[in-house]
């Protein structure tokens, strides 16, 4: 079963139930300090359980491939061994194969891209470009602003360097669009400055965000990169689903309006398949120079045959037409999400509506804590992502990721119909033991992003 | 052209001139401490040069994998794609596929290991593995040992962890046998320890070691084991070559011998091809778990399709008889590269003589720095690496390392032939302006090494 992890490494689940220790760690004493930063999720035990087929998960965010066309890609690697088989699973080149190169910019191009392939480095999957980026960017102690809520992948990381994460909130106008504010970004900012703090980049996802579901307007792009440069800050702009929107036109990414200061990062996982783990970073000269260095230190070269078979196929298939494919499935997905959500979820519980992408965030009513209603829902077969996962500080217990890419449609109805019972249940023991404040009320627990939808 | 970067990244040479840098780096006061390790390799711009088909490059350690049946593996990843494409292509586990660690810990065996799949993780080529091992080890100061002269690649990982590399001296007794004294290990240990020092584990190469071409008896493993065990440091056992041997059974294994303390680090780039990028970790259980952690913030998981790839090869084909196939090869160019230093190179030059591997260390007489003649050696067409790419601290420059896994029988005794050439007017050169001491005299730079050979 390949099913078992996904992008979200504490949400993703395990195949196996996580076996617990009970052996003495001999190396217990020799560990570098940044290992004490890893720790298995205490989420992902319960995991296990929610990928049984029984239970909806509504917690994973893998991609649906089914409907990739198999023997296109089967005949395309069978020529491809046959022809060019010996540089295909020969070493190749640390950055990456200058083919692919090109055709990445190519990809790029959709969101107003205009990049030199020379700029780009081919890394394992996007989430090893943000691994780079931070192994060359960031000393213990390094501050790293990050949306509240933000990728659970990237905090991750951020973790693994021992960098501290500032979030900063996003905000939703209701329509799918808001995400990091540009007043409390520069708000965030000047309380460093004035504090001394190293702030080393910005990451921020402006398409669909993981897990908000909220896309930034051109406008509000602008409005960041202004900030950034006032403070003169790198931006990380990570976009997985830039080209899975379903309403509009892609629009320009923030390194389309800015060359220098933003290192962009992308990723065939999700407009491919994320099976070959061929994503990549397009950065400034001077700073890919020092990314390919890190990754022939870390890796030597990427996945050779990954990126040769990844060419083959945007060369062999209307890989724009697939993503358009790809883009009506997600669509029907969350319009049944939005549609299960308003008929079955409780007064009070309000949730984002995506413009593209995989997630719907959703916050509940206080009194509520999604973290420990978890295993309940899971009891009665439907599970989610606790708003806990998305922040590196403890907030966004009354929020949860909700996820329809995966998922038919019915199941996705379904889904929301069981969340809703157990949320009902819970918020009448919420009620009846007084942790409720009623409608209007203060919130318990409103977290940094209390303002969100 | 793939056959840009090789397993060696300061020695593979690059498919492009490295750009030389004029442009401002507008990041330059951004970067961590990590980074200025990184730094490209004087050489990097010759090997360029290196890569030209008129020179015959003894320097790259690619594999040889033009007699791979392309055939079985197109025809293998094509029913791959098409009856289980959708799982080959999603996100998996970040430990690794479950059915290729069994056929993982099958390979083992050949070595005389017994293990379980559960402590084996997969990584982006051991490359990766040794990056892990460090990043969960190793804080900035701590000490590794590894041989002197070590893998370039692995001096480079320890190099971006800030790690300091203190190097233990290899004997040879001529025959192919020799490697990490554990008289100088022990000594070593010891100074390290009245000092104060951490010392996180010991990288060592037991099978025709890289660059050095020899290979510890089963007494030198049990030995070295013991004075690890004595000071209760790890043992990091890289183990690429070892089941290319030419002349004798596989010994076993160094993790055969110890399960706890050992590391183990395996590949299947030169048993199949590197271009899948699927090598592993066998480690103690509970440094697997750490590992599995560090890989998932790392990558997510390791390319899933490569390693359905290799499974489906490892299913298809008779791997073992491929193995030995590509012994026979690699055999028959070692015997030309043999046979061509003794006819060619000038007296005073000593080499050793690998049981198995790609590689042949050279001692050259004193007054000659290997790294000074590369450009008159590729002007004269002939490549080669030298010896001080595999020192940490400089040493090395009497020596050079020769690979015969890639060129022709006939280049690799033509190489020697200009290799020779270059050599003996080298000498003339050094006799004439007196930094040549007679044979018999004492070495200007023997390196701590002086005594291998």
């Amino acid at each position: 079963m390949t099913a078992a992890a996904g992008p979200d490494r504490e949400a993703g689940g395990l195949e196996q139930p996580a076996r617990r220790d009970t052996r003495l760690d001999a190396s217990i004493d020799r560990y570098a300090a940044r290992t004490h930063q890893l720790t298995a999720s205490a989420i992902r035990a319960l995991f296990s359980v929610a990928n049984r087929p029984e239970v909806v998960s509504l917690a994973g965010g893998m991609p649906n491939i089914a409907d990739l066309p198999l023997n296109v890609v089967g005949e395309a690697l069978h020529t491809l061994v046959l022809t060019r088989g010996t540089q295909a699973m020969q070493y190749g080149a640390g950055q990456g194969e200058p083919m692919l190169r090109e055709q990445i910019c190519e990809v790029m191009r959709l969101e107003g891209i205009v990049a030199h392939p020379d700029d780009v480095t081919v890394t394992v999957g996007s989430q090893q470009g943000l691994d780079l980026i931070t192994r060359i960017f960031c000393d213990p102690g390094d501050v790293v602003i990050a949306e509240a809520p933000s990728y659970v992948g990237a905090l991750g990381v951020f973790r693994a360097y021992q960098c501290e994460v500032v979030h900063v909130q996003l905000d939703d106008d209701g329509n799918g669009y808001g995400g990091l504010s540009p007043d409390a970004l520069r708000e965030a900012l000047t309380a460093l400055r004035s504090q001394g703090r190293r702030v080393k980049f910005i990451y921020t996802i402006p398409n669909f965000q993981n897990p908000a579901g909220v896309t930034q307007t051109l406008q509000r792009r602008r409005e960041l990169l202004a900030v950034a440069e006032e403070f003169d800050v790198l931006v990380v702009e990570d976009n997985p689903y830039g080209l899975l929107g379903f309403d509009a036109e892609p629009l320009p990414a923030m390194r389309a309006l800015d060359g220098e200061r933003v290192l962009y990062l992308g990723s065939f996982s999700k407009t491919f398949a994320p099976g070959f783990r061929v994503g990549w970073v397009l950065a400034p000269h001077a700073v890919k120079e020092k990314l390919v260095l890190a990754q022939e230190s870390a890796v030597l070269c990427p996945p050779v045959f990954s990126q040769y078979a990844v060419a083959a196929y945007l060369s062999a298939h209307d890989w724009k037409g697939q993503i358009k494919a790809f883009a009506e499935l997600y669509t029907e997905r969350r319009d049944a999400m939005l549609a299960g959500l308003t008929a079955h979820l409780p007064a009070g519980t309000t949730w984002t509506r995506p413009g593209g992408g995989f997630f719907v965030w959703v916050t509940v009513p206080d009194g509520i804590d999604t973290q420990a209603m978890l295993p309940r829902a899971v009891t009665a077969r439907v599970a989610y992502v606790p708003g806990t996962a998305f922040y590196a500080d403890g907030f966004g217990s009354r929020h949860m990721r909700l996820s329809y890419c995966y998922p038919t449609p019915e199941r996705i109805i379904e889904g929301t119909r069981r969340l809703g019972e157990v949320l009902a249940h819970e918020l009448s023991m919420a009620t009846l033991f007084g942790t409720h404040t009623q409608p209007g009320g203060r919130a318990l627990d409103p977290g940094p992003n209390a303002n969100l939808s």
